[in-house]
């Protein structure tokens, strides 16, 4: 029923285009499909007035691949390198060290103060203007170790369509991440549409400044805001001020946004993205046989919630026909 | 020029209407049209594309009354009355204590530190659904001491004109106030027309918790951010993105933002309204003989930077042809 070519056609039959090519015609794609239907037509009992229709979406393996490693921490590394030349002591400090020998197991060996450590002193330091300059030149040339592609490349196509999807059925997209705000916002909307007042992120503290007498915001080495698990509806609250209807995650990170989104009234709508297919992707999700220790990992626990309170689960494997757009 | 009735008239006589009725021919008014003129006319030497345009609203003094005191004080007063049956030991405790004996003097003599006290104390421990609503209730019935009108309908009829002006023209509109972010948002897309997620203040910490069985979130009595002076351009770059290109102000509280707005590339245009109506408003801006000593107040020295780098001083009583609605 997809049109290839949409100039020229009335109205009614772009109305029959399919929103979601890449979606199979499975349950998923079927219950976002209704979901839609039902919250923006005029009249339906689950009506959602426009000013209402919020959808947040963690980013990190929700809509871009986020294996081996999430892709901000490959910006770290690249940073550490990059940076070692002016911290001699790096050689001789962890984590620096293990990541100037590449030895990232032993880099990570201490867990989120490490990873915090390394951002801290990577990404600090500048202006919030020089950071996101930084970020635009390393992302517009970084590859993917494994796909050799750009990591914005890494954007799932079944939810840039969904995005705009929604976007064309006048809901407002957000991003919820675990990431850092200031390192998402310099790509974002040329990859997903999303402007920089609608991505949410971890942040550090900023400072305003005159350097040589012009006003800055000035990155310090010190965490302002983690924003994972039970800070992802504080952080919600805080810069929507509204509660999502829409909620897409994949991890245990996510399940309290979750929570929240599925706690307010009227039509509410949640899923989970499973990675389950090792071919076009990454298997790592549960019920798969693996540990659950992998870093932000979509636990058992969470997947057996989503089970109970009907929440939608995404098998990349059986219910997305393209993974990436090329 | 105005047409009292805009039904049926043509695009073009559309066109020609006044969009800021309420303000004189003077030179604010001039220098706003001529500064969205050059803006937004397609090819010219100055434009801004539709996705950068972000004008942000300093709230008390710049949209609404704040004299005799700031409306939120008005509020945790009046909170501070209807709490104090549970409360037992404020009796004896200050600022309670001189607030329960109608001593507002004695009750501010403590400063800022006092005001944080009323706000954590009558601003916590429910949660932020619930908080919304006693806003709510509250800003429904309790009317000005001076002119008995709601507060609401003391917002300045010149602002609410420029703000619809501003988003005819595709500015998205922002409010950076030290106000309280919830304390804002539950009327000011009403009042303002701007929706919540545009909605920047001062918060306390909020708390993700299930309360027999339904997540919310729970205000605490701690101070999360204080956004004033050096705070504004931080949350501006926390949840906008982007430096804005317009700013509008009042007092020396504004001040770093209409520098930071200013220090963007491009375009710029900085405003600060002047109290000096002492019939139609209150009388207590600079130039006018005060002492500087008012909480917030526009001081002598923000007005001679504003007469220095060129911002706009608008003055209520000359520039002005309507402060309120009614």
């Amino acid at each position: 029923m997809a049109q290839t070519n949409i100039r020229g056609q009335s109205r009614e039959a772009l109305g029959d285009m399919d929103p979601l090519p890449s979606w199979n015609d499975t349950g998923p794609k079927k219950a976002i499909i209704a979901f839609i239907t039902k919250t923006t037509k005029d009249g339906s009992a689950e009506f959602v007035p426009p000013a209402e229709r919020v959808a947040v979406f963690d980013n990190d393996g929700t809509l871009w691949c986020e294996q081996p490693i999430p892709v901000q921490l490959f910006f770290a590394l690249d940073r550490v390198k990059a940076l070692a030349p002016q911290h001699p002591d790096w050689k001789t400090r962890e984590p620096f060290a293990s990541v100037l020998k590449g030895d990232l197991g032993t880099a990570l060996a201490g867990g989120e103060r490490a990873l915090l450590e390394l951002a801290a002193e990577t990404h600090a330091g500048m202006s919030a203007v020089e950071f996101a300059q930084i970020v635009r030149d390393w992302i517009a040339t970084a590859k993917h170790p494994k796909t050799g592609k750009r990591f914005t490349e890494m954007a799932y196509l079944p939810m840039l369509e969904l995005l705009a999807y929604l976007r064309a059925n006048a809901f407002k997209t957000f991003i919820i991440s675990g990431g850092g705000i200031e390192f998402m916002r310099p790509w974002a909307e040329q990859v997903y549409g999303i402007p920089p007042e609608q991505v949410i992120g971890s942040s550090i503290k900023t400072q305003f400044e005159l350097r040589e007498g012009r006003p800055v915001l000035v990155r310090l080495p010190e965490l302002n805001f983690y924003n994972d698990k039970d800070g992802k509806p504080v952080t919600i609250n805080q810069h929507i001020g509204r509660r999502p209807v829409m909620a897409f995650g994949n991890s245990a990170g996510d399940k309290e946004m979750l929570e929240y989104t599925q706690g307010g009234t009227g039509a509410r709508f949640m899923l989970l993205v499973l990675h389950d297919d090792a071919i076009r992707e990454y298997a790592y999700g549960p019920a798969l046989g693996l540990p659950d220790a992998k870093l932000g990992a979509f636990t058992q626990a969470v997947y057996d919630q989503a089970q109970k309170e009907g929440w939608t689960v995404v098998s990349q494997k059986n219910d997305w026909n393209q993974v990436f757009a090329s």
